[in-house]
């Protein structure tokens, strides 16, 4: 183990949240909430100096591999969690350590799950860093740090898998610094265009911002009571279409770039993903629209696609209750927050090009039973899927399955329905935020127990570094020899 | 294709069904329920005549392939399915055909969810027929019938394997007719067994011969609205341990009948599956005595332990209902009817082995992601497990999981609540019987639409074939060229 590269990575880490910690000071400034200004500097500066310190002698081997590079992930995103839950602790807004630290384990894993039961009269930099903690956690705080700390190049690749181990992140350029620097890029476009978009909808600049920050990370805090169901229609029309963008394999935006449409519209994970949420939507608006939840059908088709999409993309915003839909309704939702959005996109849940892997070697397998001498080859996007990929992707099912048992189990103690039970689990190991009963869409996680919180907190970072990291660190046998 | 074969041993079927309606007959005679004793001897005659035409001339090829093994054993279930229902509508016990059908095929799948609101005052014979259809499904027609049926023997492997295709089953000895013998043989020897035994216990004859019917087939038919709960605790220990005896792999019962005890203990299906089960037992034990469901200890692990061993073997008995217990209890026992029983067994659900499988290819891969040099293996029983074994079982999982959404999904149009929903799939896929809420262990399934039914009815068939057959005779793609 390279302990000294460990620890050079993580102290810059925490440099750079020290950095980050500037942003929400200069809107307290803004706002005149001087007393959350002193504690946001006296953070930052904290954070800064040791930082400074910690990672003022550059290690000599800068070689990682995959252990370290996992090891490194699981311990930042702790991190991460650990520093960022303080300025919500000492600002008074959430007194308890244990439900900041799940509120903010929740924003960074680009969650949106809460523990608070209002939102409204909520100091103003307090908000803007809750929602801010999704945008750094949407893109990956290492994929930052790979832009910017000096590795040896052809092994920091196994930080960025670690990060965000879609099958085709980090495959844009061949260096990967270069890669982390386009994504970023693109990552910030998106965000300042949806700002500007929100702004001139109507909405007040401070909600376009925060707003744009919870969409852009697919997070799905809100930052009032109200949610996104206060805001214009047209307001709500672009956050969908925003929050689709980012459920989006983000190589598709690297290839429509570099004038590539040929080979940006070729990735067939896509084309499932908007065919599922268009019918999906159709599916949902008919449903509601015959319960009578709504009279008018356009209105019904906007609700059902916004909910559609906030889930898919593991968002979790809502503009409308949707614990009160059909059971019908609220089952496809159920079982879109399992698929969840795109591999290398921000939002989390299996993936579907994880899916579609599966379903493929299914069908594959059907077809090897009848005709024994067929080839058993999974195809995707025209290529062959190697057979390492296909038995890793259906470990990760496996994983998967494990994990949400295992976490249904200890969550059961609280003894809450069954509902409840079930959906935290899912809304939290999928990063989706409201599930439904008592976490609905406008419930929260407040009731639950410190050990129920403590596991949904594992199952939001377990599922936002998707499974492989934690559990590659948490394994004995990984530290063994 | 080889239709002829296929004709031919669908008739052969009906003439055993044609067989197997004279001992309801019988029981009618006894009872003097001279009405039904009349329909069961007609429906007996008919399908006998039936069955004799039908499979008159022998076909001259007897080879199969895969292909037709799972079209035969589809059909044929579907078929029994289908006869074995009419006694139900003729004696005027359950007047819609598709309520019998739903009936039967729980019957049969050893699912033993009903659509009776009430068992009392049923008639002597009808309620023996309905136990009986669980002996029947419980072994598996189609492996009677391979004991008598001539056929090429190196091909009648396609048939056993698409009945019961657990990774183990029908290795026993190289001669498929003489395994099919061995397993009735077993099969046969633990039903009188428990007759014997319940009777000695004080059961009332009839009780103790239907009980053991629905015990040795895993199934979970009562013959009262009192179920296993109005017997007598010794009555009920003896279930337990019948229940617990024919969730284990047969091969077992083969191996320690050859005097190969150290074969027999070497299975680490069988270890894994008892191991569960005490855990278990006693996790729920601790839960229900301390949430106060019963005041004595040890009446907590009788009733523990019988809901556990219920619901691991998929029978689905009762005695207590158990959706009155506290989440955790029930959530444990929602988890163990996913899992199921051995492979091999009478029982149902994903199988312990395929589990096992599961969780060491999981162990594997997070092993090989840290050491790519280490070799990708997965041991069972002490050997390795084939690559091509993984693939199947990871197949499997996949389907499994898809199953079960588009089933869930089907149902939830029914506007149930979500424990419903959920928990009637996962009984039915599972062949448990008892779910959770409406359909708990005191709940039925009379109010489901006929929609819903017929994907419930779809749901037992396929999990009692493991998924395989049905989905492979339903694809188009099997059918072309």
């Amino acid at each position: 183990m390279n302990y000294s590269m460990i620890r050079y990575v993580l102290f810059r880490l925490v440099r750079v949240m020290g950095c980050l910690f500037l942003l929400p000071l200069v809107v307290a400034i803004i706002y005149k909430e001087y007393d959350s200004a002193i504690a946001f500097l006296a953070l930052a500066g904290f954070s800064v100096l040791l930082g400074v310190i910690g990672s003022h002698k550059k290690p000599e081997n800068r070689v990682i591999y995959a252990k370290e590079g996992f090891s490194i992930t699981a311990a930042a995103w702790l991190l991460m969690s650990l520093l960022g839950a303080v300025p919500f602790v000492i600002t008074g807004t959430i007194p308890s350590y244990v439900d900041a630290l799940f509120e903010t384990v929740s924003g960074l894993t680009t969650t949106g799950g809460s523990i608070l039961t209002s939102l409204d009269g909520m100091e103003y930099s307090v908000q803007f860093w809750r929602t801010f903690t999704h945008w750094i956690g949407g893109m990956g705080v290492l994929v930052f740090l790979l832009a910017i700390v000096p590795m040896a190049d052809g092994y920091s690749m196994h930080l960025m898998r670690a990060e965000s181990p879609g099958p085709v992140v980090g495959k844009i350029v061949p260096k990967v610094k270069d890669t982390a620097k386009i994504l970023y890029l693109i990552y910030f476009g998106i965000t300042v265009t949806e700002i500007i978009c929100l702004f001139l909808s109507g909405m007040p600049l401070y909600d376009a911002i925060t707003i744009s920050f919870s969409t852009v990370g697919t997070g799905g805090f809100a930052v009032n009571n109200a949610g996104i169901g206060g805001y214009s229609t047209l307001s709500q029309a672009i956050i969908i279409v925003f929050m689709a963008l980012c459920g989006v394999n983000f190589t598709v935006y690297y290839f429509l770039l570099n004038r590539k449409p040929k080979e940006a519209f070729a990735i067939d994970e896509v084309k499932f993903y908007f065919g599922t949420m268009i019918l999906s939507a159709v599916f949902i608006t008919v449903n509601i629209y015959r319960a009578g939840i709504l009279t008018s059908g356009a209105m019904c088709f906007h609700h059902s696609l916004f909910a559609v999409v906030s889930v898919m993309t593991t968002t979790g915003f809502g503009t409308l209750d949707f614990d009160k839909w059909p059971m019908f309704s609220k089952m496809i939702l159920c079982i879109l927050s399992l698929v969840g959005a795109c591999a290398g996109s921000t939002g989390g849940g299996f993936k579907f090009s994880r899916a579609v892997i599966v379903i493929r070697n299914v069908r594959n397998e059907l077809n090897f039973i009848v005709h024994p001498k067929a080839v058993k080859r999974v195809y995707m996007d025209g290529h062959t899927v190697e057979g390492t990929t296909v038995k890793s992707v259906s470990a990760y099912l496996g994983l998967y399955v494990v994990t949400f048992i295992a976490s249904t189990l200890v969550v059961a103690l609280d003894n809450f329905d069954f509902q409840t039970t079930v959906t935290s689990v899912a809304a939290t190991l999928n990063n989706i935020g409201p599930g439904l009963g008592m976490v609905g869409p406008m419930g929260n996680y407040s009731q639950f127990s410190v050990l129920s919180k403590l596991v949904l907190m594992f199952d939001m970072l377990a599922g936002r570094l998707e499974l492989l990291p934690i559990f590659i660190v948490i394994k004995p046998k990984t530290w063994r020899r």
